[in-house]
């Protein structure tokens, strides 16, 4: 395809549930590839003191109640609000690194969000890990040794380190060049503009 | 009308300019008649501790950057980030309150906001609101008065404490019944929400 659009999300994030769900589909539809990057916006938001729901129980109920009405919106599944926050060491995280290298990242967060959202599977706790693993064809011991490993530590705090350069506070962020967009409502407006006419 | 929407906002809030632009002719296309009603979102989000800008500039300046191509998307003028914060006494926001109570408040508030974002005139300032109510024909010493009165405070403080009581906690926020939308880029949903088939 002749346009690209990175896609930095957070396992745990809680409107990255949409984008996970509908980026596939609409950036196909409009030509656009997209490359799948997590990285640890957790530790970016407590550098910059940016706690928007932990502590802010109005805001919280907001938010799942606005992600609801947007899950219906866009026809997809929502059950109620998932336990959260989830993913306490990271693991979820790091696999998701090991499956960005590996090439099944997009279906294997699809999956891990699947499980959180709709089975009351957090994101992060080994056995559903194994679980969402063994669906993918994957061996878990493997891969939970790669995600533990110093290698993919690296690579993973690498990313967030960019995400940090980019200037990028959030989960989903969209980056064309050095553009970026947040939020999943904002996914439109970064696909125009990675096609938009030069 | 048969559709009626309640548009909480503050006389300050950045985002809002998009929709104090924008909101008449989207709401007026989808047969929503808007109450303009201001009350003080500086005030709850101190209470929260919900401090999204001052103490974070990177956020900051992406809002900047993000409100400047949502304002090139819409058609809305937008020359650079304005002075922020402004309307310290919370006076541009008082007027407001007495524009909304003898029927002229979307007219002076539109007044208010290209003044602010276009002619480098922060809100609030004594001088630049004579001017802007100069030119809607009101008399400045007259409506300063009112909006200095005991009567005009409670009524802001009321409004006030009904956005509590929604639990709204950002502006512009849109109301229908018990359900808000936050959010410039929410006020579609707001509208597609009260004119849905019930």
């Amino acid at each position: 395809m002749a346009h690209s659009l990175d896609f930095f999300f957070y396992y745990g994030s809680t409107y990255t549930y949409l984008t996970v769900m509908r980026i596939a589909d609409v950036a196909a539809a409009a030509g656009v590839d997209v490359r799948w990057r997590p990285f640890n916006v957790r530790e970016i938001m407590i550098e910059m003191d940016n706690i928007p729901f932990r502590t802010k129980p109005i805001k919280a109920r907001y938010m799942w109640r606005d992600l609801a009405r947007r899950a219906a919106r866009y026809g997809i599944p929502f059950v109620e609000p998932p336990a959260y926050p989830v993913d306490p060491e990271g693991l979820a995280n790091r696999v998701g690194v090991v499956a960005a290298e590996q090439g099944w990242c997009p279906d294997y967060t699809r999956a891990s969000y699947r499980a959180w959202f709709l089975e009351n599977k957090p994101l992060g706790e080994p056995e559903h890990l194994a679980e969402i693993l063994v669906g993918l064809g994957k061996d878990p011991e493997e891969i939970v040794s790669l995600a533990d490993s110093g290698g993919v530590r690296a690579r993973y705090d690498a990313e967030t380190d960019e995400a940090r350069r980019l200037g990028i506070f959030g989960s989903p962020t969209f980056v064309a060049g050095d553009e970026i967009f947040w939020g999943d409502d904002r996914l439109e407006d970064a696909l125009e503009w990675v096609t938009r006419p030069s």
